[in-house]
């Protein structure tokens, strides 16, 4: 099977939208424009032995892309619209890549997205995905905006169980089925992130865990901010604490990365939308930029992840 | 250097287009729409050791995946406006990674686009952009159209030296300046493919070889077709026949990868924008699709550049 067999085979799939004009299939896809909204998009991959183990499923390789990239775009407040792949693999043997096309199209389905463009290429396992989706026009959620006063609020599940999944994956640890769950079927917060515009004052997604995704969101806040973070409100994922004692679970809730959870800064007093859990909240500039329970965080602990490690 | 640091410090540049509402450093960026336009989008890689030689000079590896991407936006007729870049690196070391950047941003200048995103991480070497252009509504040029009675028509440099200059990198041929600069400085044909809007009926660009890239427009012509191509009119690259002889210099031309031309076809008698050439027409269709000086194409040509290979 060639290239263009393996495209027309696994991944030319007639677009739902009736935006997408042109799809798959030719040098480029044409999708339409509409004055009232603006675009939205971001890139990210996913390297098999870096993001994934070497030997990867190609279901959770599927989910984990999807997962990953779409996230990007709940991070905005935005509606996801189409994705672009370019895929490389070690061969273009139908198998693995049958499954993975068939869990990336079922995931594009659940999501509303359409793969309108791609490429395949020989090489080691990795995927690029580029994201495409729609805000009304100024609703945008960015990472500046984060001031004093506001409160700090996650939306999405408990945290460190795809972090504690990776000591299972070491063999440090006896299998886990909802920490396997959180690190191979991420769940992009897409509604909560429609449900924030014009609420939170600032947003980013924490999947580079959350003490370094915060620190972003520190760097570009309005005026001197730290921020409180109570342990207590903390949503640890389940048996963390059981299995790694309060202290390393906490660590793992604060630092792990791949929770595709929300973090929102939001002025106090205003309507949360459901599902979110504060977990801490804002103050003018101090010497530490993040404190918890009032006391910095442990020198011992890396921030989170980091793509050049 | 970490990824965060190196992306500040060699990725984020202020946009040039007033488009650009939130460029690099956001979870994603946001452009505006307007409802006069259509955007379209491709994504294209560029793998060392495949596209590429494994130990690539920094500025060959900008140029050719710069002109690779939007390539594919000048064979839709489309205006270039922003591209994403993810970039897998050996090493996060700044001394490759400042020449790459410096060649990209100079580029992305001079093709008049804005990098709005990308991603980077530690891998094999490859980079895989997202280029993202605009038609005026309904006016991209597609690969479906071209029908008996059409012109064929070249728009670029003259073929076969990128694909000769592969046996100049595998030892078996002395350095030739034309040759390298075809292959490490593709140049998209961004102004022709917007002068073929309106006149093209079909295009598509030859980056895989034209009989092979001519095979797929004629997958989706307009009723039975056949090529008819003169080898008198097919433009050689300096010193080809010299070098390899008649006979060889055209399987180069007429198969090679690498060749950033555009080919259209255009209804017979149409005005024709200035640097086209002429290669042939479309008839009927015959029992062969492509013939050459009224022949069947030698069986011992593969056809065109297989990524799977």
């Amino acid at each position: 099977m060639n290239e263009f067999e393996l495209i027309r085979t696994y991944f030319q799939r007639d677009p739902l939208d009736p935006s997408v004009i042109l799809g798959n299939g030719d040098d480029a896809a044409v999708v339409s424009q509409h004055s009232d909204f603006e675009t939205v998009l971001s890139v990210d991959s996913v390297i098999a032995g870096r993001h994934v183990p070497e030997m990867c499923p190609p279901d959770g390789f599927a989910a984990r892309l999807l997962g990953r990239g779409l996230s990007d775009l709940a991070a905005m407040g935005a509606e996801p619209q189409y994705v672009l792949l370019s895929l490389t693999l070690p061969s273009l043997e139908p198998g693995w890549v049958d499954h993975f096309a068939n869990r990336f199209h079922q995931l594009c389905v659940r999501f509303g997205v359409d793969l309108i463009g791609g490429d395949t290429t020989k090489g080691p396992l990795s995927a690029h995905i580029t994201v495409i989706g729609r805000v009304p026009k100024g609703s945008a959620v960015t990472r500046s905006g984060l001031k004093a006063g506001d409160d700090l609020w996650l939306f999405g599940p408990d945290l460190g169980g795809a972090r504690a999944y990776l000591d299972v994956l070491d063999g440090q640890e006896s299998d886990h089925e909802l920490w396997a769950e959180r690190y191979w079927r991420p769940e992009p917060q897409l509604g909560a992130g429609v449900s924030l515009r014009g609420t939170a004052s600032a947003m980013i997604d924490i999947s580079d865990g959350l003490c370094q995704d915060l620190s972003h969101v520190l760097d570009q806040a309005v005026g001197s901010a730290s921020v409180k973070l109570q342990s207590k409100f903390i949503p640890l994922c389940e048996d963390l604490v059981e299995r790694f004692g309060q202290e390393r679970a906490m660590e793992y809730a604060l630092t792990g990365g791949d929770d595709y959870c929300l973090l929102a800064s939001i002025p106090a007093g205003l309507k949360v939308p459901e599902g979110g859990r504060r977990i801490g909240m804002v103050v003018k500039g101090e010497s530490e930029r993040i404190l918890l329970d009032g006391k910095p965080l442990p020198d011992s602990w890396q921030l989170g992840w980091d793509h050049g490690r």
